[in-house]
């Protein structure tokens, strides 16, 4: 259940389908999962976002699957169910084997541990690790 | 400022002393970051994190640049400053290059957004992206 | 599912009862959805928290729709499925058009991209972005 | 301290220094603030939130100052330093009395609470508040 | 800094006055901290949140201490800097031992690291974990 | 449904289905809970966390109740359904009364409350709450 319905292709308007055939075009699939039906109700949002996506999630300095590596990460550590499942299925559809799968589990896991050990015991930044923003960078 | 003081090496009990000489060897440096001070006055909790943080990050199925890389978008999803600070630096040892570092951010908060969104509507998980708990695998 | 069952108004004692017909009255509706019935097992924090979210929740310099749409903000921030569709409908009831859920949806994912960029490189707040803690305001 | 430095106009390629044109013009300031200065090592991303940002927040359904309330909202939930300073700034530039403000907290934190409530309970969400994926709507 | 000034007992209005008095008999402290100081911009909310903490913080089943410590595991988790030093200077004033709180922080971090193995996995509950929302209870 | 399947003693390899035997003896159960089956497709990773979870969770300072406790509130904070119910599972079996419950409840929701007010504000930390990391302890 949602908080919208799940717009279908014929329902659509001519804006909205598309974005949805750019979405089929680019993954190569017969039809756009519930994420984009939910969001068709908003078509300037849905446009905006299929338009972000297709320029961050694109091979550039990274490589797709690590990118898809880095999604589920966030999608993890921000509890997002339908995320988790969308995004952990691209990564395998891009070739994540289940032991790269178990390491990205472990890497994130152990990240959240680390993460609230620190936060609790709120430890200085040490001084090496900051780049001053005046400096000419990185 | 923290909630504990940093332990220095001198100031040590032996198994910590033990545990700092592993870490500076392991990565080469010439005295352990503030993390490791802070989690000293706590000599198992310090043994067992090392000893957890040496196994997973380790070379495997991903390289130690993707694990690293993995660790500061979970420490970002999570708002860990000290994290964010020293597994910045860490990356960037490890050779992350400042446009491998921005492509990191983008798919970080890209996916914050559409976290964000997804979680809002509570979409409904499409059927095709789930295993089956009893089925043989993945 | 829940970790408690959730007590109807015929189960409960009469200072539940007595709880469950303010709400009632206050609201209009024949019965109090599941968030109360399973508060009711602690009929001093039903009591407290239902005082303070009428309290809160009431006409002020905000209006109570407008109060409904941050409840959802912080509710979608916080990932947590119950009030989100609780508040959802609540804001629909109280005339949130779908186009001003559209919108809601578009500020809070968009703040959730730039939050996570912000936060990623940590950077730091402008000077007259702050207020001096022991200045007269505001 | 940031993680990369802040990349002020005279240092900045032409693209960079096109965008920043616009958002001081935009927001008629006489300098950019440092989130921009910060992402302006990246001109791609920086020209992407820039569009997608001036797109969310302008006037529609929800008006301006509704808008940065909402993000305020999120920002919080998310625990982001900055974006916190930067739109409580704003918010009270467009208008945002103390009074507002104090509701606003008074909203975002009783959401907070009850947010954990439920989720501690793992209420189960009431039938008359789901919308059927499959309906027309809304 | 903060996004409001600290309003100091000579400033306060009376009612703000009658709240820092029991604040400070309740315990025993020359004056109220800075949370305080903040938040009695909005009296009204001043006071409803004092007698809420008095309420939920007083001795019950669960000791001071043990209610002390929860506080600061939630506030870690929800990475609140001022809750966590406030409420950790709390426990210890409440007699928290540094090897309570050593255990604390460990638990805090390990339920962290398996929170995100389960939320990664999405692991479906086992039926004799949940208790159904129509049973006489818990 | 799940990312990975769920896999039981007999399809597991021996090293598996000796941390399997560990936990049952451990806990006096006839069968490990999901979470372990699902963990079981990384022999190292579950060896790591069950062998970390043992020493955390063992009575010290604190005892296995509080220490459970602890877990809810962390796992609550964090929104991890399935830790939430297994943990409050846990916690009924080793003698947490419904009051008690009733109790942590009301601390972890306001805590969630406060929290969400004072970063809100971000209200400076009281200087007699800090720790100098310089100094000798705590």
């Amino acid at each position: 259940m949602a908080t919208v319905s799940l717009l279908n292709y014929d329902e659509a308007p001519e804006e909205v389908q598309k974005v949805f055939d750019e979405i089929k075009a680019a993954r190569d699939i017969p039809d756009v999962n519930n994420f984009w039906k939910a969001l068709a109700h908003d078509p300037v949002t849905l446009r905006r976002v299929w338009n972000s996506l297709s320029q961050v999630m694109k091979p550039g300095a990274l490589d797709p699957l690590t990118k898809e590596m880095l999604y589920i990460a966030v999608s993890i550590a921000n509890n997002c169910e339908y995320c988790i499942h969308s995004h952990t299925a691209a990564a395998r559809a891009k070739g994540m084997t289940e032991t790269q799968y178990a390491e990205l589990l472990a890497v994130v896991s152990m990240a959240s541990q680390t993460n609230a050990l620190v936060t609790g015991m709120k430890v200085p930044v040490d001084e090496d690790f900051l780049v001053a923003p005046d400096t000419a960078g990185p």
